[in-house]
Formats: structure tokens, sequence, C-alpha cells
């Protein structure tokens, strides 16, 4: 075979896991590059919203909040309805802290200073970026892959896994000045990897021909909170190669995103910060409650989506302070702001006494602090719903995530479908990989999972004998 | 390539969709050979219990029942929760008929006179084989195989599938002699096949390692009712051949087999055709009813393992009648026969009082005509259940059925994941292939699909050019 290039581990994807590996095998004094498809780096982790769940961290102690591994490996499974690879899971759960420490003390990351609680975790577990985005790790990261010499190569598609006589990884072959998406171009290169290939090249939820196979509900016209790049070429080329598919109809939707943006936007952290723990989730048609907005994604949307009903989050003046994008979400019309109940029924077309029925059926769970109707577990500081102004947004289900991808291995390994070993020098992390959240991820889990998983693979990658 | 034998089509599996298959290609003057790694052919299909749907049967026009192709699509669709690949559910349905027509007048296939009313299906429109059992078609597919001069090669395993420079389907590996399940036994030999392989090899139902990384929950302790040569290699070798995998994770349970026997048994078709349609079902620990016994497999498996809750499903003198295998069921103790409500509660440690006031509340719901509580559909000859004796049977959900396999199209191609095009002369049919059911196959609807899949494939493996 003739090599253009060589390294001793190449990087396939440059978002959370991408980066992650790439960090831990150039610490380990090894020559890595990381190749990107689209002309930016980071993927979809740049636009995420920047969630970090950890158990047992530091603000957890601060806010006297008792949480751990198990816990936290317990909500997984929970959502996950037990389709979880529970060894990967339990490795999440367990390194988060650490990982999330790493970032601080190691990358510089900001975080705010309050805890937020979401959906399907029992405890208040999830760090915020400073600046409300993946972003803001996946800079820091990048200033550290300068920092260590660690190229990225943009526009870069990854064509092929190139494999030796034993079937195991030697090398990729990419289109170098490829434009996404016509895979047409770009010339034609080939890297060697004398110690491993790490494939961190995320989820297929805005493929919308491979989605639907999987999830045929899953027609064009669903939405997607994903940026482009996020199709499935590099999952076929991996099982192509041998891997093992895990889960991959597991796809799934987000409850939170606007109907009035495209993606995720600036609404769905709105919902996901303020709507659903402090405000509560309406149906348009009967102005009532019909869920637990704090319910795991699948479940929320599976509640949303059954009865085909429309909905709409709404929270009041003191619950919205929570709502970290609220000025982007006003001033583009995703969330609107009403100085009564009445304001805001008659321009959502809700009818009116109905919901001022449900409102103050809600306030008076609150006063009473559990909620008998449908078990939203409450924050310490919910208040009852009774400061104007109003918000409200308008929601609509989009495809968000991957559960599904390929089988690993503990060590990040990729696992071969017909003997059930790693196929040689081949590791995969982030959501590429399936089986870690089962049937139904927990939001701010997949940073966690990225960037522990990452740093399994890149390390175990370095660790890999050298090739002569 | 060295070839040891050829014939223009080789199947693989001797089940409904092999041997429906074969019997197609012969008849369109095709040398044909039939491979099967047991010693004993038919697979999982004879023991199956002989259960056909068909919308628009003869039977349904003497019992003045309305039904349509599209009733049973929808019903199909309602049960797979829409994951269905519609175009090839809609193709079994509106052959469903024509095939079973087929078996009666082709094959001479024995019906009982009349329709039994299954789970998750609007209308009664279930065939019974005279003799409760797939063997009763089997026996005539292989009598029908004899006659045709198709030779059937027992203990015949699928080694490899080869493929020419194009990736097309040139021939398959077997090893002769085979003693399942030793994976090294036999002596590897080649067979070429000038037109087609038809993959008919059914599910993975008892590979307990490749069904739980598919689904965790599906540990080595869950029963199965499948026969032990019920594993995944065929499916891993067709997608080492390029075959997209669809729906893998869905795995059904089936909630009518008894805790009492192994596998299928006789109890399955106790609870089939009178225990559920026709009796209660009832949570041991509190002797109420806590689901439509008439729903689909997957509500009813839900419901009965959501809460751990031990089930016994209860019938009387009346609707016992109904149950074709009630002698052999009495006969190996898994079902009982009691003189008194009091005693079948004694004996099952159900508390008396809240069952008996759950048999008198459901026959209330009986002489109402609705089921206002759970919303079964109630067959027209149902009574209430005020004839002794009793009859209980213990249940146990068991892994039953595979909807996930090899992605086909409407022509039985199977259709290659890089590039969404038919592998060249490779077709499959049966449990094998992928999304015809999605989330959820209703019962009977098994031998439909493998019947006019089965002769889907055959007829256009016979069509192929034939190699030089």
């Amino acid at each position: 075979m003739m090599w253009n290039e060589e390294y001793d581990v190449v990087v396939v994807g440059s978002g959370f896991a991408g980066l992650a590996a790439a960090i831990e095998a150039r610490k380990l004094c090894c020559s890595v590059i990381v190749l990107e498809k689209m002309a930016v780096p980071g993927g979809n982790s740049t636009i995420s919203g920047g969630l970090v769940a950890a158990a047992g961290s530091p603000l957890q102690a601060e806010e006297n909040i008792d949480d751990s591994p198990e816990l936290m490996l317990a909500d997984m499974l929970s959502a996950g309805q037990n389709y979880n690879h529970r060894e990967l899971a339990r490795i999440v759960a367990e390194r988060s802290t650490e990982t999330l420490l790493w970032t601080i003390n190691d990358l510089g990351v900001k975080y705010k200073p309050k805890l937020s609680h979401l959906g399907g975790h029992s405890v208040a577990r999830t760090y915020n970026t400073a600046n409300t985005s993946g972003a803001g790790i996946i800079r820091p990261m990048l200033v550290r892959c300068r920092e260590m010499d660690i190229p990225i190569r943009l526009k870069a598609f990854l064509h092929g896994l190139l494999t030796d006589d034993q079937g195991d990884l030697e090398g990729v072959e990419i289109r170098e000045d490829y434009i996404f998406p016509n895979r047409e171009s770009g010339v034609l290169r080939r890297i060697r990897a004398r110690k491993a290939v790490v494939l961190a090249t995320g989820g297929f939820s805005q493929d919308k021909e491979f989605r639907a196979i999987q999830n045929p509900v899953l027609t064009e016209q669903i939405e997607c909170t994903n940026h482009r790049g996020a199709t499935a070429e590099s999952l076929i080329l991996a099982l192509r190669a041998g891997a093992t598919p895990v889960q991959l109809s597991m796809i799934q939707l987000g409850p939170w995103a606007s109907r009035d943006e495209e993606g995720f936007g600036v609404g769905s952290m709105f919902s996901m910060l303020a709507g659903f723990p402090y405000g509560i989730l309406i149906d348009l048609r009967t102005g009532d409650r019909f869920v637990n907005e704090q319910a795991d994604r699948k479940l929320l949307v599976d509640a949303m989506l059954s009865s085909g009903r429309e909905s709409i989050a709404i929270v009041d003046e003191v619950g919205v302070r929570h709502a970290s994008t609220l000025e982007q979400c006003l001033k583009r019309g995703v969330v609107r702001r009403f100085s009564s109940i009445e304001e805001l029924a008659m321009a959502n077309q809700v009818p009116l006494l109905p919901l001022k029925a449900t409102v103050d059926a809600y306030n008076a769970l609150i006063e009473k602090g559990r909620d008998d109707r449908f078990g939203k577990p409450m924050p310490k500081d919910l208040q009852p719903m009774t400061h104007p102004p109003y918000y409200s947004i308008r929601l609509i289900s989009k495809v968000h995530h991957c559960m599904g991808g390929v089988r690993i291995n503990t060590r990040a390994q990729v696992i071969r479908i017909d003997t059930n070993q790693p196929i040689g020098r081949f590791y995969a992390a982030g959501e590429i990989t399936g089986g870690i959240h089962g049937a139904s991820r927990l939001g701010s889990n997949a940073i966690p999972e990225c960037l522990v998983f990452g740093r399994i693979a890149g390390n175990n990658a370095a660790l890999e004998p050298t090739r002569s």
C-alpha cells in the first residue's frame, strides 16, 4: 500500500470525542492528526448546549446535593429502558466528575456557578458552560491542540478505512479539500496510522435516508437539531470493516426545540433550563398539562407525539431567570412575553379557562411540595407561577441524537461482529458508538460520554505497539 | 474459484420461506438445492403454531367478517409503532389471501373450519392448521419438494457467502455433515449458484450472545420459544457481505408461554386461542386484570414485565373449547382444571375476593358488550365466565421472534448498506429480513410473511440470468 503521510494516531472527527482522544494520545508523545470533513472544526459539539452531567461534583457539594455514580447509572438505565450496555454506562458515570474537573483544571473551561436539574436525572447534576454552548469546551480544546502541535485538517472527508491482511486498521483514505456535501470533491490521499485509528465522527441524525431505514417514522419532513454534517457514511465504513451494529433504530427526538426556528437554535436551552423544570407543558387544544415535564426525552416525546398534540411551555418571570438564552429567544421571536395569562392564552389560541385552572392546580401542587398528578420532581427553588410577565415557547420534536452506533468495549475498541473480539488498532468514541444510553440518552450525558470515552480511546490508541 | 457442485438457485434454510422459494424457483424449471444445517428439515416453522392470517379470506366471507388488506396493514403498522417498512408490510397484507389459497389448493394444507381472533388484529382473520402446528404446512411443502426433485440437504451449515469481483453473490461455502452446534464439524464444500442465492435462515432468538448485544435485557436466563438452531451466524455473514442491518434490537417476547414447560410448548396456543380472547389475564398479587388481553404482544409483555408481576390466564368451560391443545396441556400439567374459582384461587395463591370481583366485573362487561376498562375487543361468541370447571395457566415471557434482520426491497433483493442498491443475485425472505413488522409482529403474520416473500424471492431468483 502506498501512503501519502503517516502518524502514530489518526483521529477522525473534531468534536468532543475526537479532540479528547487527540489530546490524550499526544500527551503520551504520539504524533497525531485530526481529520475533519467540514470547513470548521467542532462538528455538533460546538453547537450543543454545553451541558455536562457529573455525579459527585464540587457544585453539588456546595449545594448539598447528595449524588453518586451509582445514582447516575441508575438514571441512565431507567431512561435507557435497560437497553444500555451497562459496563460502558457505568464508566461514564464513574468518571464524570474526574472528567469535568479535567475540563476545568486542564483546559480552563468556565462554567456557571449554579447547577441545572435536567429531565430524567434524579438530582441537579448538570454544569452549564459560561457561554451556554459546547463551544465553551471546544474552543479551549482547540487551543490545547494548537499548543500541543496537533494538526486539525479541515475539509478532509473519510473515504475509506484501510485494513491489513488480518483485518486490523492500518490507516484511512481521505478526500482532501473536500467540499461538503459533494462526495466527488477533493483529492484522494492515504494516511497511515502507525498505532491506531480513532473514529469519532458523531451520529447520523441529518442522514435522512439512513435514519428512515432504521426508523421510518423519521421522514424527511421531521426537522433536526444537528449540523448538516451529521451523516452516516463513516458508520457505514466501520460496519463494512466488520464493526458490530448496536441499536441503530434508537434515534432520539428532542422535545424542547422551537417550532419557530430551525435546528437546535436558542429555544431548546430555554425549554430545558426554564420552561420544563420551572414552568409547565400545555396541550394547546385542552389547556392542560399531560406529562411530567422533567421526564426523560423519550417519555416526553412519546407523550407529545402519541396524541398528535401541539404543545407550548409556559414559565413566569421568576422561573424565566434560569433561561440563559432568553434575550436571544425574545429577539428571534422564539419566546414571546405576555403581561398576563389572558394575553398568553389569546396569542397561543389556548382555551383560557382550562389554562387558568391548570396554572392554579400546578401552583397548588408547588405549595404542597409534591406533584401528585405526574410525579414531576420539583426544584428546591421552585415558586408558584404567579409573577407576570409570562413567557411561552411553541414546541416541536426534532431529531437530536443517535443512541445506536458501533459496539465498543470498555477500552473503546471496536468489536468485530463475527468474532466478538476487538478489531485490531481500531477505536471509537462518542455518538458513533452504540449502547451506552440504551433507548434514551439523558440530557447533559453526551459531553461526559464523549470526553470519557474519547480520552480512553486516545490513551489506548497511544499504547498500541508502533508498526514498523 | 473451485466449486464442488452447482445449481441455478441455492436456498439456505428449509422453513416456510426457504421451501416456498425453492418450490417457486423449481416451477420455473431451475435446478434448486435447499441447504439445512439441522438434522431435520423445517426449522422453527415446524414447531410454530401453524397460524395464518389472511385478509379477505373464504372463512371470513362465511363468517360475515368484513376485512381488507388495508385493515390488515393498518393493524401491522399500529402494532409495529410505524417502524414498519410499509411497502413490504403492504405486500404481505395484499397477498395474504392469495397465499393462503395457494397452501390449500396447491399444497393441500388442511385448516380448521373456524377462524381465530388474535391479539392486535382488528378482526378474526387467522386460519389454524388442522393439526395446530406449522408442521401442517411444512410437511406438504416437503412432499412437494420431493415430487419436484428438489434435494434438501440436511446437516449443511452455511460457512460462507461467496461473492464475485463485483460483490455479487456467486455461491456458498458449507460444512457438509455438520453436527449442530459444533462449528468445526463437517467438511467444507463450495456450491455455486448459477442464478442466485436465497437466504431464508430465520431469526436469532436462541443466540444468547448476539441478542444480548442488541437488547441487554435479554440475558441468558430469559427463556426462548425457538428451536435451538435459531442463531445469528448467517445474519452476520449477510452483513459481512454488505447487507444493511435493520432494527436488530427489536426482539419480540411472547406473552403467552407457560412457566411450566420449556420452549413454545403446548401452553402458548392454549393462551392465544382460549385464555386471552375468551378468558382474562390476572396479576397474581392483586387478583385483578391489568391490560387488554387481546393487545399486541409488545403491549402485553410490557404490561406484564413493567411491574414485575406474575400472571395467569383463566378461562371457563365454554371458553376453553377454543383451546386446541387442551388435552396435551392438562396431561403435561401446563394447564390445570378446577371445579370452582375458589379452588383455582387457592392453588394459584391469588387473593380470592379480589379475583371473584374481577370475574364478576368482567362478566358484567361481557353482558354490556364492551370493555370500557381496557378496550378488549370481544369475540362475537364470548359468554360470561360462569361455567365451571375453570382452567388456569401460569405465564412467563419468552423470546419468540426477531423483527430485525437484513434489509430487502419489494423484490426480496438484499440491499447493500453503502449504496442502497441490491446486492447482485442475493435474495432473502422470512425472519432473517427486517422491517416488515416494525416494533412488534402480530401473531399469525409470520407464516404469511415467510410464504409471500419466500415465493417472491424464489420467483425473482429464477428470473436472474444464468451465469456461464
